[in-house]
């Protein structure tokens, strides 16, 4: 039968780790998991609790293409709480997890044979999900220099851009952009007519200066974000957009189409989990200890060169001194130390094989006993 | 700010219905529901409790993107008791309902500009799908001779096809295509190297003839079906395909890519309400009940053109002696009768215009009360 050129997209390098940490652990063995982009805590309590309660009140039926006002009404808080920015709700746009925001933002913004631009190294799927829909990713290698964030001297000699996509903080990087970088990238952005989309899934998981939104520059651009990490909520599939007012209705109308709906269950568990502050922050405050204990520990391992993490729960180290086979030496790694990290060919397909990715998603003890057993192996190595 | 060609989808007609409903209802009026394609009943209780159960026991992480296999195997035993068919569980491809599955099937068997035909009338989405990933729906007009199905003779004409969407039972025509007509239907497109999605979501909800599964014909198509009709959760937005065994990878990872995996939590309700049979059947009996008293009622109050539906919960009617736009008529019913109704126009762009979709999704008693409605409406109206 048929298969289409588009769908040939790349598989997920990290699944091969995961699978091999899996079969370790049918074994029998211990491994800490390093690799997983995921908080190890589940949603906030009062979330479930208030899902328990809607799901035996009555059927939790299709909603509005858009979501459940009340929850666009609630997310247009947070921008006031976070940022203390005042949006509409009617350019909030839920949806299933950031993935359904990326298929919605690049169909409405986007025309095949487009191309868009990443800074590299990211998030693997930006670029798979581009080229399912017939779209060119434009890898941008952003510098050392500038902490793996694209700067506009990345850009300028890169002919015939529709979008640009960027993230901050950073996956893998956790690097972040300040407001000065960020309104020069959305200005040369805005200048040469592409499309701004701004990743901010990691906004609530910044340990020293605030994340800053996109959406404190300007109103004409599309900002995506999802419950999954601070708020803890991973598999149940819920984020959102913010869109410009005038693509409010475009927007809708894709999304009325392509998903119906996000799920009304998801929908209801989100809308209780934004007024769980005291149980995030807490999730928070065992994130920043983490950094610190890789901050401190990575380097007694012996990695050294990577840029300090201002938000997310990644560590992202330049491991060229041991390695120009970031894959091989994850598994090492994993065979060696019973720790799985992520080999950085995922995220940058040249620069990646001399990285890796150090989550510190899980619990405090999980990353106690991560650094010790990479110290032992990396000082048996030699 | 830029938006794409594709994104120029066109707005769902019922919307403005819905829309009209709510202000007469939010004036007071009390309207009857018969143009929501959804259960009036909520997801089982069996369903209900096992997530309430999972969702306290630890965290609702990403599953695998194709689904949890627990789950995959539960589908491919429904497999064994609905048709009596040996499924492989690795072929069952755990969705956000059928709409991502959808997305999934189009990209992986199809390039930007690629013609797919679709039987029409039929669901609207197709065709806006389709649009959004660049590619060109084909809408083949069905005759009512053959109770608004599509049969080959159909097809012949049309040059140049790379898919196929055939759906039975049809929405909105509720018709079925028996097992002969349907192993026509493939063997036409497998001859021409045309790629068969059978989209099966009303499979369960049938009232004489079982309907028959394009995988008891052939195992080189896509089969594409949900959670959200016969087990009565729409707003879960869970649902599955079935792919060649050829196909794995490549929707494997896809999914993993767009989506990253469907709603953990609404998974395990999936997964629990594959047992509740004896509270699904009962719900199937009050649908049963329901279409007996529209085939009854309907021609009492007028409507005599349709095709008695063999399955799902809706009845498509000519109503070309009273009207030639159908939206005018249904806001007219609405009005003068409060009952809301959909106007043909969504399904059938052209012929639309003279036909109505009634639903008896919901409970007996607004079905009586709605076509109490309707008759003494249509009797005052001449």
């Amino acid at each position: 039968m048929r298969v289409s050129r588009r769908g040939a997209v790349d598989p997920f390098i990290v699944m091969d780790v995961m699978e091999q940490a899996r079969a370790l652990e049918a074994a029998g063995r211990h491994i800490v998991h390093m690799e997983i982009g995921q908080p190890g805590t589940p949603a906030p309590a009062a979330a479930r609790a208030a899902l328990g309660a809607a799901m035996e009140a009555g059927p939790l039926g299709y909603t509005a293409g858009l979501g459940l006002m009340e929850l666009r009404v609630g997310i247009a808080g947070l921008y006031q709480r976070w940022y203390g920015l005042e949006i509409d709700p009617s350019r909030v746009v839920i949806t299933a997890g950031a993935s359904s925001a990326f298929l919605l933002a690049f169909t409405a913004l986007f025309d095949a044979g487009d191309r868009v631009a990443l800074g590299e190294p990211c998030y693997p799927s930006y670029r798979q999900i581009l080229k399912a829909l017939s779209l060119e990713p434009v890898g941008v290698a952003a510098s050392e220099a500038n902490r793996l964030q694209p700067v506009p001297a990345d850009l300028e000699p890169v002919a015939d851009l529709a979008g640009l996509i960027v993230a901050s903080p950073g996956n893998p990087s956790g690097t972040m952009l300040g407001r000065e970088e960020l309104a020069a990238l959305i200005g040369h952005a805005q200048a040469r007519g592409i499309a701004f989309i701004s990743d901010e899934i990691y906004h609530g998981l910044d340990f020293g200066q605030r994340a800053v939104s996109a959406l404190e520059i300007s109103d004409d651009l599309y900002v995506i974000n999802s419950f999954s990490k601070y708020f803890s909520m991973t598999g149940w599939r819920i984020g959102w957009m913010v869109v410009p007012e005038d693509h409010i209705r475009l927007v809708e109308r894709l999304a009325q189409n392509m998903f119906i709906c996000p799920s009304h269950a998801s929908q209801v568990a989100a809308l209780a989990a934004l007024d769980c502050v005291q149980e995030l922050e807490a999730n928070r405050a065992v994130y920043a200890e983490n950094r610190q204990l890789m901050l401190e520990g990575l380097p007694e391992a012996g990695f050294t060169r990577f840029a300090p993490p201002d938000g997310a729960f990644y560590v992202y180290a330049d491991v060229s001194e041991f390695t120009d086979d970031s894959l091989a030496f994850a598994a090492e790694i994993l065979n060696g130390a019973g720790v799985a990290v992520t080999p950085g060919l995922d995220f940058d397909p040249e620069r990646g094989a001399r990285t890796l990715r150090f989550s510190y998603a899980q619990g405090r003890a999980e990353i106690v006993e991560g650094l010790a057993r990479l110290k032992a192996f990396m000082a048996a190595r030699g």
